[in-house]
């Protein structure tokens, strides 16, 4: 097990571990370093438990009937959550648990990959938390995350930086991105701003003044 | 090599193999098996030349300077079309290419997984395609299409269905599935028809009047 049974700052990001495709070890190590709350989304924790991680909170629907008795005592102790609204995802219900406990920020891993509905789902519907609980889903690939209205952050150049509008963002303005946005709209399925990047080492800034902007830091693993 | 040097029809879906996460090789045989013309888009045809497949183009703007020549012998005879137009992904170049040759179909592999943007971005730019050629995107867990405003089509009872909207999408009704639609209206990030599924072995009937409406027919393995 890991050593995370010490007293926790809950303004750390909580972790949730999602049903799509695992990430790897390195990446999984990293965010369970700061011992943050674990959460496992329903029959995910099957593979969780191959590998040595104490989870704090199972939250599921369990539809798939198995033995959540089980879990209680290999994880003791552990939260057992029954969520069997159908009208959200199991990701959503575990959003919906982190604003209850005021926990601020939370990383998600394992969103991704396997099923195309669930990984788009989980990608876009973040937009609905928005002032809610601060959200980056991450994978071996990829680093998403809602863009506020005005953004800054420091870049190495040629990072690459896509800008995926869920539904219309209109009024973006960017600085410093090798392909600049000026009073550009995005809409989603035919103008979106995917494969940009930094142009110079430094500061990039980008604002929009209307709808929902996602921000995918991605590298190229060959 | 696979056999498919015989006479073409065009008339046969394409395929397509891009630059995302690799499926499984019955998928991919299954596709070949009807001696479809074989679109490799860049820098995959390193990993597709492991799989003893004959490829007819190569389709890339080649910015990671590998050496065409190589697999105009290997691949002989093979087209190598050299698309630079920074303004486009490699896959709507592809589909550019195909509706010039009039193939009015096409299935595309491998344009799933990895790189998060890539992924969005390939799964929601069909739409913009929906008159010129008729698009299915594949995966081993996944079979995405853009809906017709009427649409029907037989499936056994409990098919996972998932209707996501590409924007905003308006007067959609629904007949046999088990979470029925009734003039509903679907937003990309905010109220999506993920996770429904077919009521009873029989037609499945889904209309809209307005927008752009991909169906994903998904499946779990465990």
């Amino acid at each position: 097990m890991s050593s995370h049974h010490i007293v926790r700052d809950d303004q750390e990001p909580a972790l949730i571990i999602a049903n799509g495709a695992s990430c790897s070890s390195e990446l999984l190590g990293q965010l369970l370093e700061w011992s943050p709350l674990v959460i496992v989304l329903d029959s995910a924790i099957e593979r969780v438990m191959q590998l040595d991680i104490k989870v704090d909170v199972l939250l599921g629907d369990f539809d798939r009937g198995f033995d959540t008795k089980k879990y209680e005592e290999l994880q003791y102790p552990i939260e057992i959550v029954y969520t069997p609204d159908q009208n959200k995802t199991d990701l959503e219900k575990a959003f919906d648990y982190l604003i209850e406990r005021k926990i601020p920020a939370v990383n998600v891993v394992w969103a991704t990959g396997r099923r195309a509905d669930h990984t788009i789902t989980n990608l876009t519907n973040i937009v609905r938390f928005k002032d809610l609980i601060k959200i980056v889903i991450l994978d071996d690939y990829s680093k998403i995350f809602q863009l506020p209205q005005h953004f800054q952050k420091w870049y190495t150049a040629n990072t690459n930086i896509s800008l995926i509008p869920v539904g219309v963002v209109s009024g973006i303005y960017s600085e410093n991105l090798v392909y600049p946005l000026k009073d550009d709209t995005l809409t989603i399925g035919y103008r979106t701003g995917s494969s940009n990047a930094v142009a110079n080492d430094g500061i990039v800034t980008i604002s929009h003044e209307k709808g929902d902007l996602l921000m995918m830091e991605c590298i190229d693993i060959f």
